[in-house]
């Protein structure tokens, strides 16, 4: 692939690099991030690696985690940017990117192509997908460590590979990189058996709230500040938790009411199959893709969810 | 590989098959059985599929699971019996096999090589990945039906490659047979995403009695008669839920004391690093492996509880 081919001369010429992904940052950002910067130590370059936000508890385990400087600021100098997961740089949630020459790796189909070098593929899993076939080109060792953060990466952006990104290439990966030293696992173990109680007890409250309506095809949880209170969880602890509505049989399209604060609220939607939330959230000013969208809404709960619920209904019906 | 040869010579010169495998019948058990028909079917040979058990929800989606005959006799006449995932005849539940030559299959350590041919592999994740081996073998062509079948069975029997038996392998053949038509997000969504609603009720409840000792390296689950009928769930819906407790930051070992009936508990243990699990289900006459073992338990739950946490609490201190 030519643009794989430039990537590489890019970096063969260049000396000092900083890897910068989204803010926010994920399994995929920063398993792919931190597996690169190794491949560019090997190669005898300068590598910094800087993220927006802090890393999130379930990744800080990660080879090399260590090296994650959270800033959202750049003020030293660098040959070079590698810029992942973003669709524009304001997406890094960094300041003062602009002035440095970069590469845009990217798995998602809407990029403004903001690099020197743009490498956009949707059919990728993860970067780290991507990322590997790079490793080849560089002619790079895939490590243990390189091998366990790109599998961080793919595990985690499939959904332990149950998302439709999934593809016959994502094992062909993840067998390599099983073969280079990753344990799926003890990574499965320390990435993702690994919440604290309070999580535990706060699905347990998200769970008594499921609904569904007459024809069973729309269901809903919701979470209330209160409930993060009494279960000493934070926001983040609900991640994932709107996939136990879509779960059940017979469920086509589900929400996930998140009180932010009084009379505003985060929402979640997902879908099984045809049905396009995406249509729901871009009415209420949200995005995302047909099966897993959301928005903001404001005021009181049941006017919050029955308007919601409205278009859910349309929407199967 | 000589025994591969061996069992597809084996095939080529018999005609009247039935295919078997262990009662109570998992993901790996019934699609590697209708995968195997199906390859069977294409060389034009005649084949039964029979079970002692029916076969579980979750299973009903499988192609071809319409042809698996719930029985625990067999009275027909084959020229051929192979054999699925058993460590002896007994295993099956059927009667009436005794006669027939046999295929032995399986991937688990401890086998009695009943057959006359006996391919025991326990490298294998998966009697799916075996078979997947047989079918190059036997120069069959994959179809998108055997695909599907062959992935349900290594997804199930990896708990979504989650579990230490994911090798490369594992994942190569996957490839492989999303290349050959599985697909990965609409067998995740119709295997596991389909529960009914009555699990998720349960999962509440039993997540609610989940209980640590004061180390936090123990913990534990129980589930009631009480709150099956609340539910309305069977005790089948309770599978799994012991790994909610292990899954919780500083478990190393956990118990689930599920009620049969009045003082009479079936305990699954985890674990999840060194910790042998599998000594405490021994000392109490029960069985299993170093991660995953269980036993039963007679007495009123607090003692029955108390005896196996004693027993735990000293295998992590």
């Amino acid at each position: 692939m030519k643009i794989l081919r430039e990537i590489a001369e890019f970096i063969h010429r260049k000396d000092r690099f900083l890897i910068t992904s989204h803010a926010g940052p994920d399994g995929d950002s920063l398993g792919t991030a931190l597996a690169l910067a190794e491949a560019l130590d090997q190669l005898g370059k300068t590598v910094d690696v800087v993220n927006a936000d802090p890393v999130p508890r379930m990744y800080e385990s990660l080879p090399g985690i260590d090296r994650v400087i959270v800033s959202s600021e750049v003020k030293a100098s660098y040959d070079a940017l590698i810029v992942l997961e973003c669709c524009n740089l304001e997406r890094t949630g960094v300041e003062g990117l602009e002035r440095f020459a970069a590469v845009n790796i990217d798995h998602h189909l809407k990029n403004d192509e903001f690099g020197e070098l743009n490498w956009i593929d949707p059919k990728a899993a993860a970067v780290g997908e991507m990322i590997f076939l790079l490793f080849g080109e560089l002619g790079v060792r895939i490590t243990p460590e390189m091998a366990s953060n790109l599998y961080v990466a793919l595990l985690t952006d499939t959904g332990s590979f149950h998302f439709s990104n999934t593809t016959a290439e994502t094992f062909r990966v993840a067998g390599e990189l099983v073969s280079a030293g990753a344990d799926p696992a003890q990574i499965a173990q320390t990435v993702l058996m690994n919440q604290p109680e309070s999580r535990l007890r706060l699905l347990c409250r998200v769970l008594s709230s499921l609904e569904f309506d007459s024809s069973g095809r729309v269901a809903w949880l919701s979470l209330t500040q209160e409930m993060l209170e009494k279960t000493g969880s934070s926001a983040d602890d609900s991640e994932g938790m709107v996939n136990y509505a879509l779960s059940v049989e017979g469920v086509r399209v589900c929400a996930f009411f998140k009180q932010k604060r009084a009379q505003f609220y985060r929402v979640s939607l997902r879908s099984r199959g045809d049905e396009d939330v995406s249509e729901v959230a871009q009415h209420y000013g949200g995005g995302g893709h047909r099966n897993a969208a959301g928005m903001s809404l404001e005021g009181p709960f049941e006017e919050v969810r029955d308007r919601v619920l409205n278009r859910l209904t349309s929407l199967v019906s």
